[in-house]
């Protein structure tokens, strides 16, 4: 029973995919469950991936299922996500590897002779050494266009939370800016001191609790769709800050590339929901609302707490003969 | 470069052992680093292990470094924690194990045949079956007795937050209630529908988000003051809600201990920051005004992002001969 129930406190958002417990069923409820709301949605609230903004990362070490899927956001850092593109197309973090695994805070893979000009691996053509830094975006390139969904909950980071395009945006109306929160699954651009010094080359997933205070400091330039588990599961670094000591305790990349380079046959059969569709704001309310297993509902849910649902692309349905 | 800079962002309480690298000590800073407030911090503001209080887990699948420390919250949870201590001494869980990894929720361990009464460990002599919830205590039990240091910062889970005792502590002023924060490492004991249904002989802690929604809907045991990442870093269970499919995934418990039960001279050396002391709250102050490598600093922190440090016990002063 207790494995049953605990798990049921958090059968919400994290896996859509997950049929609802016989006991939540029969449990009173006042709102509709994650799981019903999901099962619920019309094919029109889910879209496919992006060629042109998905990544698939395999990992070395993987038993055929350390496959990690990146989304980019190209609204929010324009500049990354090209040169992004760009180093996949080229295979440029083929054979590299995962060089720090620091716990409660992020896993980070690139190029571990990078700082080694002799032994650094060449950018290829068309991508660029170096990238105005993307911080933030003006707010109203996350207004209409983008589909921003804003969050009713007020938190203590940000003037103002919300989703745009699948993706948890933070704002502040008075300086006119907004940008993507550090949340768990979110990818970064590592930089040295210097605020224009990520090129896209290294970057990291956040494992842990959202690191918020690294928001306006860092370009984002996507988030983890599917795969977590195969980075966040890694054995962490032991020496500072969670480097590898030796290089045979790296985790090697196998390969990274862009969805739009990959055979329409081989590509994940993957959708996500959309954030500007009332399924969204009903699983936000039933996260808010709970039933069933809970005796307090928070009525609250803050940007980070709430993972935008993923799914397998449903059968085509059956077409009448012609 | 980029491996330093990014880890500058992160080197603040997390690692307290952590040694300052060149490069922050060359960047301008506004307050003082973690590092630096750490190193200056007098002995009086540190505390040992509680004997009766602390738990030492041992991971059986562990290469000699699986050893998960945690501290017990008496205050919140007497009544679990005395069934704790109770089972602890009698090695309930010795050869029993993790069932299950849930990716950004929680690790949980306990007796994979709980579910089958005919299977089911007995519960040794002096350990009780049913126990009340302890979801929550009266507002005036975290008062200056626990030494509570109240956050300014405002967020949206509870009116007020703060620490007590080392713990990360929310409260409800109107409803004269203060509860324990589900924050990254805390541990709560599993529970089926029925609210009084825990005895803490399963026990989870929290790998990912910070999943608030639980609070006052489980009760809250205690936190893993080190080895985190033993916990953290296990494969994920990919049955439902993160259970092991096969019982050969799970990793198995060598044995826990009471602190107690162990010789003195087994114990680990481990202290841990007082919460109620000026170094805790100078080292908040230097989470929320960040400065170096960072471009903006948040001005805020909320209970979840900021681990109390522990560190190995300094080595006693040389005595000069009597």
């Amino acid at each position: 029973m207790k494995h049953l129930a605990l798990a049921l406190a958090i059968a919400g958002l994290l896996n859509p995919a997950l049929a609802a417990p016989k006991k939540a069923a029969k449990a009173p409820k006042p709102t509709k469950t994650a799981q019903e709301i999901l099962a619920a949605s019309p094919a029109s609230h889910w879209r496919g991936l992006d060629p042109e903004n998905t990544l698939l990362m395999e990992l070395a070490n993987s038993q055929g299922n350390g496959q990690v899927i990146i989304e980019l956001a190209p609204r929010f850092a324009p500049g990354h996500a090209a040169n992004i593109r760009a180093l996949a197309r080229a295979g440029y973090w083929d054979g590299l590897a995962i060089v720090r695994v620091q716990d409660n805070f992020v896993t980070q893979w690139g190029d571990p002779d990078g700082e080694d000009a002799a032994k650094a691996r060449p950018l290829p053509a068309g991508a660029q050494a170096k990238l105005p830094a993307e911080f933030s975006v003006p707010l109203d390139r996350i207004g209409k266009a983008a589909g921003f969904t804003r969050l009713p909950d007020k938190e203590g980071w940000a003037p103002r939370t919300g989703f745009a395009e699948g993706f948890p945006v933070a704002a502040d109306p008075k300086a006119g800016k907004a940008w993507l929160a550090h949340c768990y699954g979110m990818v970064g651009a590592g930089r040295s001191d210097a605020p224009d010094s990520s090129n896209g080359t290294e970057l990291y997933a956040v494992i842990g609790q959202a690191p918020r205070g690294l928001d306006l400091n860092i370009t984002v330039v996507g988030r983890v769709l599917k795969g977590m588990e195969h980075l966040a599961a890694l054995p962490r670094g032991t020496a500072a800050m969670g480097f590898y000591d030796k290089p045979e305790q790296r985790t090697g990349i196998q390969r990274v590339r862009l969805l739009a380079n990959v055979a329409p046959t081989e590509r994940p059969a993957l959708q996500v929901l959309k954030t500007d569709s009332s399924t969204w704001t009903q699983l936000l309310d039933a996260r808010r609302h709970r039933g069933g297993w809970f005796v307090h509902s928070p009525g609250y849910i803050d940007v980070c707490s709430a993972t935008v649902p993923t799914r397998p692309t449903p059968p085509e349905p059956a077409q009448a003969p012609r």
